[in-house]
């Protein structure tokens, strides 16, 4: 029989106190794990210690199915709040979109080449317009028209759709539209958004525009979990590209497309290798 | 007879109108000058044409004292705004700080080590500290202690001292002091700040704390002109670094020391080079 | 009947002399054409003038097919070498590839979103692999499989295509091929390659593995002309991006990835906008 | 009395092997040791485990006089080689200078403002210019002529007056004499070189024209530990800067001169802050 190669990911944060390095560590050497990767954080000012730690499963005493229910009371001991993931599970991405589809486009291709581990089973729209190019790559379009009237209504249908289809993180490559209370909660650090200006600077719309008004030299684009406030979520990843007075609004757009893509796609694949943790409004990243 | 190997250089802007590229660098070529740099920009929406143009004097028949005379014609003959600039004045600096020294000691050492092209007659400071190291230098240290009440006052007498010491630039290396109207209206584009914060992030008081809340994956330094609205003039050069949550505050201001030396230094030596033109809240950097 | 929005766009080169700038804007202005960009530089050690600018057609009063014949007088009295393009001229590309697809797909993608303004008939590969995919897109794919001993052969039919195909550009999108002298000769200026790594470090095979085991910090990746000399030719454009000791070989190619694709684009499009001109082995960007 | 405040850190490497966190980190736990930093790497290829791990030994249960000897059997036990430093050790560093001195002032305003965690008893040049200004600072200027013929005798000297200054880091900031074997051998990884060029692009003389001569469109620089082989030691920080065709090679120069100012200041302090692991020739750098 084949040896497994799987590997376990704890993601796992609580109050900083002394043995929490042992604790962990010392939990999985016992059991015969190989540890492949191991990081942590203390954030001296919130007294918290926050660690993601990966191990194979090959050799490991404790089968997958029992390995939760053995390391709870460790866990508990502690405090921690703590999720545990297998290498082997594929995650399921719905990608919003509006009309601009370069950051959906790039997703795509991605996905094809392989770099992305996931499976996108759908793509949702406000615009009809992508439906056959989307379609040619594999994963099926939704056209969800939004009026003002209409938003709750359909948002309440794309979380039935989304939840039919398993789906566990939802990425707005450029969706122009605003979530309601209830989708953002929903999926509560699961929905990555990419906005088109380094944050916290330019919020809300027309950041190119406001960027070239202010003549800035340098522009960027940001990604964060969505939440309530708008362009206010825990930020994963910026990038940012010089600018000079040279550039028109239309230069600072065509620029920004190829940071919004790659930076989305940086924010996607973290989430993916389960190398985030938010605590607060923040973010550590553990790259 | 040495020949002349002064340089003029010409900043103009106007309403953009044909004949304006051919209009300058015809006066220069029929009077015999060389240019050696010559760079335009047209700011499509605004209908404004600017330029820097840059020429020898070796073999120009137009001696210098006349050549405000002669090309004033030409000047107003297209509306123009101009400045005319001799390569051979050295222009004088005054430095203000108050207790952070990076950006002042950089300064002073670029000015050692032959990299800034002018005088720094004085220092200027709210605070006694720094006047041995700075006169070991060179430069004249005066101590102007600011309260509430003195502010105006004070700010009259260091008026005075500038135009005492013909100072043409005013540049402010940390100065923690917020400038009244009037001495920022005397020094209209003649005052150049650093900002700690990738502005327009993060203006006001405490820039790397506020960076710190936010949790930005990327930290910035902004060098502007000063102007009567506080961290809103003209930006003239910004810069950035990656920082994580690694980072403590502590980390980010010593990253930021860093960046706010080079970005301040690169904002002065273009301004000494006359490479800026101001329009509207914009510079034109012609670098 | 409709104004001619179409723009000339003249690059030129020659022994710098006074007059040059003086002489080309006043042809324009005479004419009554307005310059709508004008960028020159001057080599001051190879005593070079370089120069590109731009003009609207629409009120010019030279004729478009005489304007090369009337031009031809003036670029013979400086002694330059100048190249003379119009706007509305769609160039055609080529696109090399082999079996690494994303810095053709990133191409195919810019197209088809409108950010490259030129047709791409056809694409050529050594590999049958991405024909379905390549025509989903619209162009036409072409198999060449090569041997060390077929090699010179296939060459001369792919000139011969390309000929045909009256392509302006051809554009090697990490094509794993040597060209031979005679396709290098053919393509003079007008063949781009992208390369895996910051030249000069690093040339020839395998450059993220040479700069795994260096232990470089940093990764990037060159477009450049092709010439004779295998990855020597001149240097359009760089980028780079910040690696450490946790970047497998794996993660650098996932890295540089990005960073080709992007530094690939930029040159492609500043070649088809004639924003560069190349003199000895080097070029002048006139972004 | 007061509680010590000061962490010990722990550096060391080993054969990948399991248990290895458990092992260093239960050691710390059990003896009431409080972590305040860890990190480690693994290198996969060459079977390499490498971990940084730093506590405070406020109620550390081991007397720091005994820490090292009750510490050796567990690194025994892993086949470890290891380093133990103690945060209230002032290093101390003696730069090495010739005449260009933007990296050797830089360094001593970091001291002087508090940025470097060390002492600077002394500069040592093979030109005597600096002394005046060096010794207002307070290291002790030390003159070294070196002519071929006294090079080997006058680095004897050397060694013997570092020795006899306990110095415990040499820094090369821009000390344009090539070291030979014996005084590489004696401070290996204790020697520290600023290269003003993105190794291994344009190693050896004259970088920055070589780069010119290039048509390179970055420049950068590069701290690498000093070994026998010229310019190819283990790199532990590089930083680049963009530069174009305006660029003349004093231009690089001047740029490059802000580079390499930072990217020695950082290697240096992530040296004294015991950031770095040097195996193979290559650098794990724990920041």
């Amino acid at each position: 029989m084949a040896r497994d190669t799987t590997a376990a990911v704890l993601l796992l944060s609580c109050r900083d106190q002394k043995g929490l390095v042992a604790g962990t560590s010392d939990f999985i050497y016992r059991n015969n794990g190989n540890i492949v990767h191991a990081d942590q954080h203390v954030d001296a000012e919130a007294g918290l210690f926050l660690q993601r730690i990966e191990w194979e499963l090959g050799d490991f005493r404790i089968p997958r199915a029992e390995l939760a229910d053995v390391f709870r009371p460790i866990a508990e001991k502690f405090g921690m709040q703590w999720e545990l993931h297998f290498s082997d599970y594929v995650p399921r991405i719905a990608i919003f979109v509006s009309r601009l589809e370069h950051c959906l486009d790039d997703l795509l291709l991605r996905h094809r080449m392989g770099e992305l581990e996931a499976e996108i089973p759908l793509v949702i729209s406000n615009h009809p317009d992508l439906q056959q190019f989307v379609e040619s790559f594999g994963p099926k379009y939704h056209f969800f028209p939004i009026t003002k009237e209409t938003r709750a209504a359909q948002e309440l249908k794309q979380i039935e759709l989304l939840e039919e289809q398993r789906v566990d993180l939802v990425v707005l490559a450029r969706y122009m539209q605003i979530l309601g209370g209830e989708f953002v909660r929903h999926f509560r650090n699961r929905a990555i958004n990419i906005h088109h200006s380094f944050l916290p600077a330019f919020p809300g719309g027309r950041p190119y525009h406001q960027a070239y008004e202010r003549g800035v030299k340098i522009i960027g684009a940001t990604s964060h979990y969505v939440t309530e406030d708008l362009d206010e979520g825990p930020i994963i990843e910026q990038d940012v590209v010089r600018v000079s007075h040279r550039d028109s609004v239309e230069d600072l757009m065509r620029k920004g497309k190829d940071l919004e893509r790659v930076v989305l796609a940086r924010a996607v694949s973290l989430h993916l290798r389960h190398r985030i943790l938010v605590y607060g409004n923040k973010t550590v990243v553990f790259d």
